[in-house]
């Protein structure tokens, strides 16, 4: 696909030592001041960044100027000193930039409860601003262990939005070791940029699921700075946006530690909208199901099982399940398992209990993502 | 442990061909009526048996005769031809027992979606009530994939409690997959024997967790026939039974498909008993947490990430967390690690929002685990 780089935005990275080899320092620099929004986890022991990058959001009246990332170290778990570290890092940042701290936006992600080295970081900053502009660079300087780097872009009506994105463990509903950061140069102001954001993450980073587990420093942030002169219309930026982030939330779930398919799964007859997405969730990160699939089982039973599990009241007990177009309850078996055996599965299940509909993204579960868990900080 | 049999039941299992090999088909018989309590899945789609028995117990008065149980089908999602089955093999068992057919109660175990062959189970009645009789026997006529039987007994004052049970896999609150009988002599009134089991369930086989699933045809009935005579106290009652179903409960988490550790975690400092114990589960069936102790990888920020995902408001983020007595947060994490390597490993999360308190028992993740599941019906 082709990339639209959003207009007066640049992006930066470096090599700071924080992970034990590779490019672990992300900037991107807007050249005017950015109207921002951001959704963060909610985890109750949010880290540092996250506390932090929340409070600059209020302090500056949602306008930013950079974005830093690290990766290596989630800064999480560190108290009082982590989020000295954090306020460091933004200020010293500023400073280059001559802007206000607040500002600044931190994301961090990797190990957590090590202290991050905010010397590593500051002694990094001027290398860093005075660095060759690359996205490709910049968008391996956020991974930890992602396979390979996430990008979108789209272009409508001369406003150009450009997302990037990390993930692969821990990914669950809501937005699980997940960093994203979008950039725009559509002129638009806070509410309607904040509320077109949080539907978009709703239909994308909330729909996937690697493993069920959600982290301390998920972050998704957008910022537009307007350099495109143009005041998209709302529902036409908010499909445009919401596409970007479903193409890097479907390449996170691709990307999912040791993952060896992807899971497209689809609910419909629920009760509601929001209904068929609880269901969708939890089928998609019952580790049954997920371990069926990677052994190409049409054992339906389990997914049945696992929409039982949901706690949502449906108003009669009638299931059809599909893969593609064949039918997986008492339906022709054999069919269903040759399209078990594809790399990119397609579910749905439908339900009779009205008009309620949602997919979520999620993939198999495999004895990689074991031997990848068992053996991280170590 | 010596074993103590309660007086008046008699245990019998035959191979009814159900399964592909092996014990299939066990039945416990009282020799008087027998005051009963069950606790059932809550999944949405509960299977033919869980509603065939609920119901008989309530048109018998909580009165029972004959438990007849299968393994190899779970007769769920058969809809009203599994029920018809469900309803036959009772009706059949009442006759040759001289006893009504809502005095017979019925569970199955195995995969889900097949029809369960009525005449199989009718044919091996017969042979079944004229079988020798053995617990060990009846205790493995009732595996699917456990890979030891499960059985806990007790004595006090006269009184003696025994029970069975499978689990393996589908472990979760609330009791996935897991099917437990217990007997006992004692003479006690239905209320009494009810408010003690669901006592004993909260703290036992609600308190396990192997892969986080939950099964359409989970099950625990507990039969007392008063043989002995003696009608016990209450709480010494109850004691007596949670301590029964609590070595159950041990025993299936130590089970769990793939398992190499047993854990048993304990939660203090919660709001309240039921929020230590939410907290408790959601740690228990974090993959993340699972797979780092399987991995002797003492990565506490796993842990304090799975509590902040336990969705309960928690007072402030103080957190400790202690595996024996070595404190895990920026503790000795040699001494840390030394201990994860055990088999039998004992975590204790401190929080600081109140007196609540839970144990939770649960296993490691293992390449062994997705072995068996990816490879389970085919």
């Amino acid at each position: 696909m082709p990339e639209f780089f959003p207009q007066g935005f640049r992006h930066l990275a470096v090599t700071a030592g924080i992970k034990k080899s590779g490019l672990d320092l992300g900037l991107i620099v807007s050249d005017r001041p950015a109207t921002a929004a951001a959704v963060f986890t909610k985890n109750a022991f949010p880290a540092a960044p996250v506390l932090v990058s929340r409070q600059n959001l209020l302090d500056s009246g949602h306008v930013l100027r950079a974005v830093l990332v690290n990766a290596g170290n989630a800064n999480a778990c560190n108290g009082e000193e982590g989020l000295a570290v954090a306020r460091t890092c933004a200020a010293q940042l500023a400073g280059r930039l001559g802007c206000s701290p607040a500002e600044v936006f931190i994301a961090s992600t990797g190990v957590i409860g090590r202290p991050l080295p905010a010397e590593k970081i500051c002694g990094a900053l001027p290398g860093l601003i005075s660095a060759s502009c690359d996205i490709a660079e910049f968008s391996r300087a956020i991974m930890t262990t992602d396979t390979f780097p996430k990008i979108a872009s789209s272009e409508s009506g001369g406003v150009r939005i450009m997302g990037f994105a990390k993930g692969s463990g821990m990914i669950h509903p809501n937005m699980a070791t997940m960093l994203s950061f979008i950039i725009t140069d559509a002129k638009i102001d806070f509410p309607i940029l904040d509320k077109a954001l949080r539907h978009a993450v709703d239909r994308s980073f909330h729909s996937i699921t690697v493993d069920g587990d959600t982290s301390t420093n998920d972050t998704v942030v957008v910022l537009a700075n307007g350099a495109s002169g143009i005041t998209p219309n709302p529902e036409a930026f908010t499909a445009e946006l919401m596409d970007v982030c479903q193409r890097l939330a479907k390449a996170i779930a691709r990307d999912g530690e040791g993952a060896s398919k992807f899971v497209e799964l689809t609910v419909e007859g629920a009760p509601s909208d929001e209904a068929a997405r609880e269901i969708a969730r939890c089928v998609a990160r019952s580790p049954l199901v997920k371990t069926a699939i990677y052994g190409s089982d049409p054992n339906w039973g389990r997914l049945v099982c696992a929409v039982g599990n949901s706690g949502v009241a449906l108003a009669n007990d009638q299931i059809e399940i599909y893969i593609d177009n064949v039918s997986m309850i008492h339906g022709d078996l054999d069919a269903a398992q040759r399209r078990m055996r594809e790399k990119e599965i397609k579910l749905r299940i439908v339900l009779h209990s009205g008009a309620g509909m949602a997919t979520v993204w999620t993939c198999d579960f495999t004895e990689g993502y074991i031997r990848i868990n068992a053996d991280y900080t170590s």
